[in-house]
């Protein structure tokens, strides 16, 4: 524990909650939870809005528990360590995704032994979940969080804190199966589909492995952002299919963002024989799926959830490198459903991102 | 070229040969072709009848070309070899499987290059194929063959040449995403899904890299055969939610060999996180593929096809040094329409294999 006097519990916390699955968000007050032996406590600076935030106040994916403060894109300063802590120290600059726990167990859990809390069964989700303690956890959107030392990440100097935070959840989504699937090699072609706040972080951290780098979009108005903006080096309109034939058999890889039903045979004819098709955003209905073109060409299809987080922190130190950051729009506390609404109807190149600090208000 | 006096050609050749659709076979005669520089021609001695063979003579992949004369599990003595082949000499045992030739470019062609010579584009199947020369390529339901001396095996003394003809293509099948998919590691718990064929030999490869198997089946009566017979440690009944529930989330890779449509989440929730799930018997249909499951776990689905000739080589040697053959009902060549007929009603434990030099007759 800290020995600063003022940490004494409960103190007061303040965020913005989703009360029932209308998905409106407004202020709510809770008490804070002591800071445990392995625990950080973190003023948040600020936090990135997830498409997944939107799913889960609205109850999509119907596990949601209310109320909900969301958010799992942070960025924070520690303010109190734990006794046991050695990772941190106050004042440390930290990120946070979309994890604060995980059973830890490295004897009898493969995930947490493999570096993969993110498949832990026990793991401990940053908000609507149950912390260690018992007490339910609160996300981003509010100006306070603990979270136990594995699970935050040291968040670089040199990286600017609105633009990197998406890179806790956007960025670790993209790079781990970069990673894992060996597209993270100069010369491989990765394509990108879907050009939204995964999808342009994807083309990032491609271009900066070295890859050439096709984004695949419905929509043509965004090539010159693909190209110009974030690097790429040809686009593709989805529906265009003399320009998927003349691509047809050139990608290691594709990095497939888009939730929405489509189809995924043109997608795995662009592969290459062994080339991987994985998915990030699931579909809420089944796709359908041709067996023989897998089998011929010895294709690949997987899904891939966030990341790890030894995989997390190199991630996060591979964008300082690369000087990677997300497109973001900075937005003021009491925006956030007006924020909500955009992101529904994909208004936003590419994240928003609150400034918690600067704009929350209790 | 040998200097044997009898290589004259044209010298006939003999074999049963689908005229049609009909999926009928009957005596075909027809020439021999020149054996090329880096060819060696075959006295086919026995041939396993693989399912495929049934799809290609009927046309049900509807690329078939007639006269057809199937067969690509194939052993035999070499009984000529071209001039600038080093690696067999007359009367050694040789393998041939699905295929007899390929671009052989390692500079252009990277499925070449990296030992998979069946994603070659340009590779030459046993039958139904056009060899180097332009001639039809006709198969292993016959006295003779003539093969790239790349695409044919050392075969070893200590198999049984009947019992082990079916490897040369059920064999690789199974033993190339066995590898490719580090499912072939002691310790690993294997799926085998569909107890045919393929998924028979895929046990007993399994069990010979020291992994545990699980036999999935439709048919409960196979239950015996898979623990008795076949080696396998568990059986689940396909349609057992109980016993699938019990095993949920143990294994590392399914091996699933069922060409008829069928459910796969099922066969997914049996994975671990990271697990595999590839097919090798291409439904007809599309499947369904639910991804959220596959997102949260990680997963993987694949598809594989054949194997590379090195695989091939080595699949064989690891055969012989374990002791792996088929099961099989070895008959005669004019057999083979009946077991034609048998085979398209799964009875058959578990491969055909033709005594073809010992029953064929011009």
């Amino acid at each position: 524990m800290s020995e600063d006097p003022e940490t004494e519990h409960p103190k007061p916390a303040f965020g913005w909650a989703a009360k029932d699955s209308s998905g409106i968000l407004s202020p709510f007050k809770f008490s804070r939870r002591a800071t445990g032996d392995n625990d950080v406590a973190l003023k948040i600076l600020y936090c990135g809005i997830c498409h997944s935030d939107l799913h889960a106040i609205k109850n999509e994916w119907g596990f949601s528990s209310y109320p909900a403060v969301p958010g799992h894109e942070i960025v924070g300063l520690v303010t109190e360590v734990g006794s046991k802590v050695n990772k941190f120290k106050v004042g440390d600059k930290v990120g946070v995704g979309d994890l604060v726990g995980a059973c830890n167990n490295t004897n009898s859990c493969q995930s947490c032994s493999d570096g993969f809390e993110n498949h832990c069964p026990k793991q401990i989700f940053t908000y609507m979940g149950r912390y260690y303690d018992g007490s339910v956890t609160y996300g981003g959107y509010s100006d306070w969080l603990v979270v136990e030392d594995r699970f935050a990440v040291r968040f670089p100097d040199s990286l600017p804190m609105d633009r990197a935070a998406p890179l806790l959840c956007a960025g670790i989504s993209v790079y781990s199966p970069l990673k894992h699937f060996n597209l993270n090699e100069p010369g491989k072609h990765v394509g990108v589909v879907g050009l939204g706040g995964l999808g342009h972080v994807a083309v990032k951290f491609a271009k900066a492995f070295g890859a050439k780098v096709t984004v695949i979009s419905t929509s043509p108005s965004k090539e010159k952002d693909a190209i110009v903006r974030l690097g790429a080096d040809a686009f593709l309109v989805s529906k265009n299919t003399e320009q998927l034939q003349l691509a047809r058999g050139t990608m290691d890889g594709i990095i497939d963002t888009v939730s929405a039903v489509h189809q995924i045979v043109p997608l795995i004819n662009l592969l290459k024989t062994h080339g991987k098709l994985i998915f990030l955003g699931p579909p809420d209905k089944p796709l359908e799926l041709p067996v023989f073109p897998l089998v011929l060409g010895g294709k690949v299809i997987a899904g891939s959830c966030i990341g790890g987080m030894k995989d997390t922190q190199e991630m996060i130190d591979f964008a300082a490198e690369h000087n990677i950051t997300a497109e973001v729009e900075v937005i003021k506390m009491d925006y956030v459903n007006t924020a909500m609404e955009r992101l529904a109807k994909n208004d936003v190149r590419y994240r928003f991102v609150i400034d918690v600090a600067g704009t929350i208000k209790a």
